[in-house]
């Protein structure tokens, strides 16, 4: 690495998942847009095919942007050849297929519990965590033994999950965990700026907002734009929109259409419910909260205004994603150069000591909440500088919050210790201690238990050794 | 006060709620068989013909039995008078008649929250809550005024929240709450091991138990005798009942027979999901979890072998104990001397340097149990010696059990808050932080709040000036 | 106050000590420096003509510099006045006057007690604390009267004392503490990078710090710029200095020029006992060490290079101050506008919402030392940004450090409580936890403090009722 | 191990160090006089000489007192014969010769600290838990082979050091350490109640004092007896001791008759400082204050009326205990059978089940102490019951008190973790943060420590590989 007039060139970046079709592309602009930082991508992927593919795409982002910042890109074998030498790892890989998505996602409905997305809390979140785990067990091992110092930045999911157990394989690990759901919320945020304060224009990141919680079940305490304070404005925002009869839309008869719209209805209810914003999408919050709430039929997630993501939808937009591989390799398709919004590489610069930022993260409780355990990865912001990523104090969480989400953290504790011991007994105490379960008769449980893991059992053949 | 001999004479107890026709007679007898302890005991209610009436029952006992421990009664009109020069305070009162009674108990249903008891936590124990903190803290301000080294012995429901508000209004206050649900569970140790031990005739303090919890929610995770680990002959003796068909005894047309009847059926449910033993009535328990286990009807309720208490139970055995009262008083009948099985006069004269005791209280968390928030009152064991009630570490509460606790602790802290302050709206955010109400919508939350203060706003006065 | 192209004009300063002939000069230039910043300043000071002098000296800077940001300044009389609509409120008071800051620096003396300011902690520290405590519970008691909203920032000792008192009496308040002293030890790193890395020209605020303790013994445990660690290059620094011979100057036979120089002596020392960077001045530092290293006699004083402050330096000092005052009201003397380095400025743009930054400050611990006690006051980095300044998470103290901190944690804990309770006994109790006082025995301990309290006991009324 | 009519016989107790001419005898005795209580003893020391001359001696025991509890002694070769099948493993061991001792106890006198017995902390102490840590890590590890199950009991020094190496090789390990220090203290407040109050003949047993703090440094913040506080009269006795003109005893030529005297001034000393009482004897007492109090010379150690423990005062003991070890042996002597006043067996008794006791004990910090960090080894009451020993919450620290303990525990935190890493440079640091170290410059401290572990690298082998 070397470092020239506030710039750095020589970076490199293993990127572990790297034949993805879909954060690979985006990270590849955003490095082509990135000013003064220059040096080389190590494409790893157990498909070593689409990492290959994603080398040739990479590589012509170069020759069709000569003046962009100049990166080059290589599909790599191992893990130690992605690792040997690098400053930064991406994580962006999938714990399974879309078999075992399906199972997560649609397993549960046969007892009346319904995810809009599976991947995080609940009978599916817990399930794939426990084929996640040994993938980022071995992923924390092969960082310490390759590249200790370098930063991770994970994009997988379950978050929380993740970051846990990368901390607990390799704890001096440089690590933390990225989502952007927060942004979505500080969006809306600046809706009431513009539609109710009548101060247009302003930019989600002028935006002062204390982010507390946990990944996906993420809170906004205070916001402030100047010395304005945005609850209210956001109160009387979501009180327009209902009264304007926000609701879902028409159905077009394509339920597909609906999988990831969402019409804020959860988030305007939790904030009845608790005077602060809910701020990740309403199908990851939704997840969170008493199933009686907002799933506890479809009929109920329609009323929401929010969908459950059918596998079938997946599979759909795999198949134009592959599509779209295709004709990038053979030129049919380029790339348009435009920022994705993504805040990775500004974090990277603020890392390498080329300014600072402050954004949020997910990362062990280091006193950032004090009233969650110490160890358990919580969201907040921090403070990114030269070679170090800080969270920033939240405060206790809100009394009346603690509620739902400390019982979440104890049960995301018990199921990376589940994981990290592959013991398939803890992983059902875990699985027991999910709200969502806490709706079905033990028998319930237990037979849905087994179901899932049966169903995902190709990926879990460590936990029955 | 006079030591002699072992023993202490001139002992002065203040009971508050002494127009009691149930635990003060208890205590009378109890008082009557406590060998070298002797003194008068001042009847203090704000039904001060039913404190007379006791002291004429009281002060008969003494003539009828004159080798017994001799015990003076005496009614007083206020608390000052009983409180002046007291060494212990027995708090035993009715917040509220059974008009609030039944409003607490008999309004969720109409939400389908069915609450056995009520007098806890779900939405009766927190409106029964908020009648109660008002009364303690006056409480609390006189035993600061006229006895602060007085030893406080708390009776009454909610015993977490009592116990709470005296510490809040008087930190320095030398208190504790006792309640008898977990020595019944441990006679059911006993059982396990005379019938699957084999060894019988076991006493229930000759078991060595950890306990650990919150009151009416609190848990068994080590149980001894002798060198016997007593959790395995319990999980024989659950599988056998249940093996031997344990049900409900058949309806015999009478549902007021069942008022109190349980079958453990709960109890062993509960040992199934997490491996320790619940120590408390199956009815307090049930109002813990989820709604969906045991309580999502009252057809459930009784599947799982135990009943709701109707008001109508309550004001029939009210009448009972009315005419015992006037027979006593009439000398129609007499009390029989006969050991409660409760602990108070024991653990008075351990605090008075007679003999240490180790048994379980509800005590601000010190420390006892780590993993809940200090101040927090919580249920573990204590060793009682000459002025003091020290805790036992009970360890952190098992994680697979946090997050069913943890909630109920961060509720009931927030009701302590809101009863201290009046403030009604905190309250309601106290009542959809319980799990039973989280089944409902904010609407129907809202809607039953309203209802329930308005059914009891007699005894809530100070919530609206 | 009106927000206006990226500016804010009609802000409020209340500025408590406003008759200082020191840091009310600094922040009158900054204001000035301060672009798109414009209001009134409010001069309150006991010493009301000291304050008129100040409101004439202000208002003539805006008047000779017209192009500069224009702010009006104005005596009052009353706290209420000076705080009535303020949106700051900054206070730097001198508890007491220079006879009582002779006792507390020179008193110890007869005790073989060197105390280099005597202003912090040791015996000084205690005393002055005794009389400081009751000022600032009247300053928090008018804030939360007068202006609960606005941002005070003090700048007063003992910091810790202060902010703390603050902090007890009105515990919402918005409130920092600021001090220097990590500056001068960022700018030693500069000349560390400048004259062993290479690299000149580099800025204190370029250099990215993990900051952590508690005021003026406070602690660098990271350093970085860009990616050089800069603490392998402080070692060298520390070396070459102290190989070339670093000493104290030549004594040139006028011990007052003595008073404020150090040679960085004592920082060198500390760094090679522990391996970070103490961060403060040499003569603050040596009065939270054990006396034997570097305060045993004047003589090994000299030896590590700093000097005692005679009180008769601080006479003659305000001597000149005074005479400056005059010039400048005479118009004999005017202002030069330059940058004083102060941040205060700077942080109050940041709480107006005109850009984020990050710097030290001192402000009760919610998480960002975890081994600390929550509450007590220390010293990190923080966030300051729109209406928030939120600490960064500095991590558990070093455990090689922790015994030198934790116990002046717990001493200036015990004097704040002592000083809020007016309760001398508490306060010698204090006083004796004080490692310095602790060289000696009880009964010198005991007539020392005695005798500190006599000398200052026109400013200690309040304790003796 | 078989039950029958309240007793246990078949128990096997493992002594490791069992060939000790002091605690093993001591053991011996108090088992012969154990009601109910039976089994046998593996002695195994690595002097398996001395084991074999304590098998012959143990034995003789039960042929001499027929009557008394029959319990067989057997040397053994190995760890693994002592503790297979160990219900209770007893650990007495001398880390090191007398010329290690030697030392540890004079080294530090060159640089001014003196020592009293430097066993505990100061540079003897730290030393001397240098070369016992892989010791106790080795007897850890062979716990966790052979007997994970059995109740280990330490009565080695330094105990904290000990005990919390154990712990951190073992976490699972049932182990609690004993010391008789507080006893004595115990035994002064009857003297209190006997000479001040009054009261004759109440025993150590019936006083109920809560105990905190560390081993050697523990301390006593309430004693009662019945209702009488004893805080009043051990203040009246002290005086009363002091105004008889308490001092040390006439020389009488013979500095070794002054080894263990102590005459309590120390102790006195503290109460005044502190008013809470101080458990030990004054001569560990002294290692923990600051030198100045009490050991800034000899002479100052015999103004306060304790010894210095001279090695050659040990040399002479061991010649005495060898002579008697053959009279044991040969028959010329014989036990005489009466109580210790120790409390091992009656502890093991508590734990088979045989009946409850609370007595002060060494364990890990889980809650007992607040204040201080979780896991550090603290000493408090605990209660003893069946297969439970569970500490009682003795509250948090006295803030007073709290800056002489919390560095020390800091420090012996840093000495184990430096053992269990075998890093010297670690174990510097540790030393250095003691506060009698404290007392030296860097290059003394370097030195002495040098000098230390040249003197006894015999032992220190590890920490050179």
């Amino acid at each position: 690495m070397q470092y020239h007039d506030n710039g750095v060139s020589g970076v490199k970046i293993a990127y572990i998942g790297g034949g993805s079709r879909g954060w690979a592309w985006t990270l590849m602009k955003d490095l082509a847009l990135a000013e003064n930082f220059e040096g080389e991508v190590a494409l790893y992927d157990i498909d070593y095919k689409a990492a290959q593919d994603n080398e040739i795409i990479g590589n012509k982002i170069r020759e069709d942007f000569p003046e962009a910042s100049q990166w080059s890109y290589k599909a790599v074998k191992t893990l130690k050849e992605a690792l040997t030498d690098a400053n930064f790892v991406v994580v962006s890989i999938l714990p399974g297929t879309f078999k075992e998505m399906g199972s997560d996602v649609h397993t549960p409905e046969k007892y009346g519990i319904y995810q809009p997305v599976g991947d995080t809390v609940g009978p599916g979140g817990i399930i794939r965590a426990l084929r996640t785990i040994p993938m980022f067990e071995e992923i924390g091992n092969a960082v310490r033994e390759y590249c200790p110092n370098a930063w991770v930045i994970n994009y997988t999911n379950p978050m929380t999950v993740c970051t846990r157990t990368l901390y607990r394989v390799f704890p001096e690990i440089k690590m933390f965990g990225c989502c952007h759901e927060v942004f979505e919320t500080l969006k809306l945020l600046c809706k009431s700026l513009d539609q109710i304060g009548g101060i247009p224009g302003v930019k989600r990141n002028q935006i002062k907002a204390n982010v507390t919680g946990v990944n996906h079940f993420t809170w906004i305490t205070e916001a402030k734009y100047g010395n304005i304070d945005l609850l209210p404005l956001y109160r009387e925002y979501a009180n327009k929109r209902r009264a304007e009869g926000e609701k879902p839309p028409e159905n077009d008869g394509n339920w597909m259409n609906r999988a990831f719209q969402t019409h804020e209805l959860v988030k305007f209810d939790l904030f009845d419910r608790y005077g602060v914003i809910a701020a990740a999408g309403d199908r990851h919050l939704a997840e969170f909260c008493p199933k009686s709430w907002y799933t506890s039929s479809p009929e109920q997630v329609a009323e929401y205004g929010f969908g459950l993501t059918p596998i079938q939808w997946r599979l759909k937009d795999l198949d134009e994603r592959l599509q779209k591989s295709r004709d990038l390799i053979e030129g049919k398709e380029k790339f348009k150069l435009d920022q994705s919004g993504e805040e990775g590489v500004l974090q990277m610069k603020a890392i390498l000591g080329l300014g600072d930022m402050v954004t949020n993260v997910n990362i062990p409780n280091q006193g950032q909440i004090p009233n969650l355990p110490l160890g358990a990865v919580v969201e907040t912001n921090a403070v990114f500088s030269a070679d170090s990523v800080k969270p920033v104090c939240a405060g206790d969480l809100p009394e009346t919050l603690y509620g739902l989400i400390a019982p979440i953290v104890a049960e995301q504790e018990l199921v990376v210790e589940a994981g990290l011991t592959r013991d398939l007994e803890l992983a059902f105490k875990a699985f027991m201690a999910d709200p969502h379960v806490q709706t079905l008769s033990l028998q319930d449980a237990r037979a849905l238990f087994d179901e899932m893991v049966e169903n995902t059992k190709e990926y879990l053949g460590e936990y029955f050794n």
